[in-house]
């Protein structure tokens, strides 16, 4: 039987599920990927991600990769598959790709975004999407640590203990904190803070490592030219707290 | 003891609620309220609200008024009940006003809006909050027939039977749909549709009957013309469905 590979963009309100990544309890996202493929393939497909998001954490274009043989078009497999899954996971685009495209491997950049709501009180509406900060921040520090990540860097002191990695080495071409009003439809007077983050790769928690490290810049716990020390030889316990989950969307994946 | 007045703005995500109303079962929006307002009076606290919100309605800003004894700071009280109540209702703002002020009786306009999810997919983070229309919609038809209600008419076609009012007339000053981009935190790309509407008062499901004829102009199964019919002498059965209740919010109240 032929064989043919898909590549699937999938947003998903992280919310309930136990993260990306198939697990022995609980209810992934890729796991319930896998089921609704392999419901149509009639057989076991294996679905791989550009990258692990955990609990909590959201997407808005995630992308994974799997190898079935079924003849669906892809507008009608679109369908279907969204027709299965819970509505907190939407696959929103679906194309056939050559067999060399692999959606972890074939990653050259990812982008993530963290969202913090700085109002007094944070509205309903947001209350899953965004870490609430009601405390006053110096946004303009903040700013100014998060430029000093841009490049290549040892991110050793940003991931979480007891991951076995090649190299804590990673080369971000983007880190920037920014105002904007959030959610015109829903909230118009609101003005959140957000991060965004890009690079060729990250390490598990770095990004809600590097946001909590900022928040304590914003609070004035920390200078922001100390950030440039933690590139340099710190262990985790030199950066700051880890952000809560809920916070952060994986938002682009781009391949070459 | 003196009495004070107070005046609450209050946002709310209604998935869960029966409605704004105190109902014999299930939680509502006004019961929470006065048992949160209650703790803090140590006795029984009525709040009158300045429109009744279905099950499943939202709010961007509901208000409401409480007549109440204690002395606590505005700043401690909103602190205080925001601590007290569940996440999907925040009082976002709290003023003391005077005895004359009451939420109901007193407002002047009210107005809504209403969220159409136009795309193929509609994102995991709107789900709860527009309603999906992914088939084709003349927007330009839509728009036409939306101002025809602009002005003061009977709007006895676009009421839930059985609710005895003194009069169907109302008196709209704005009613339009519009295109725009949507919630930028969280899904750029998107382009909703949203229905606003502000007048000096609404009936029983008036809004969500609007929307369901509306969309059926969209849907070319009626001309925008023959909405002006439905202001003159028609029936419910001759206007068009009722919305889903997911997709409206009361965004603002109105005093003078």
């Amino acid at each position: 039987v032929p064989e043919r590979n898909l590549k699937l963009t999938i947003a998903y309100d992280g919310t309930r599920f136990v993260g990306w990544q198939r697990q022995l309890e609980g209810e992934s996202i890729q796991g319930l990927l896998e089921e609704a493929l392999s419901s149509i393939e009639g057989g076991p497909v294996t679905v791989h991600g550009a990258g692990r998001t955990d609990a909590g954490v959201h997407a808005l274009g995630q992308v994974a990769s799997a190898a079935v043989t079924f003849s669906h078009d892809a507008q009608t497999l679109l369908r279907a598959l969204n027709a299965q899954l819970p509505s907190e996971i939407r696959v929103i685009r679906l194309e056939d790709v050559g067999r060399e495209f692999h959606a972890r491997f074939g990653a050259t950049r990812k982008t993530y975004r963290y969202l913090i709501c700085h109002d007094p009180v944070i509205p309903p509406f947001h209350r899953a999407f965004a870490w609430h900060l009601p405390e006053p921040l110096d946004l303009v520090s903040m700013q100014d640590a998060a430029r000093l990540l841009i490049g290549t860097h040892d991110f050793g002191a940003f991931r979480s203990t007891g991951t076995p990695v090649r190299t804590t080495v990673r080369t971000l071409s983007d880190s920037r904190f920014q105002r904007y009003a959030a959610d015109l439809a829903l909230a118009p007077d609101l003005s959140h803070l957000a991060y965004e983050i890009t690079g060729d790769g990250f390490l598990r928690h770095m990004v809600r490592a590097i946001v909590g490290t900022l928040v304590d810049v914003g609070r004035r716990r920390r200078s922001p030219d100390s950030i440039a020390l933690l590139l340099e030889n710190a262990g985790r316990a030199d950066a700051g707290p880890t952000a809560p989950a809920h916070g952060l969307f994986l938002v682009r994946v781009d391949y070459d």
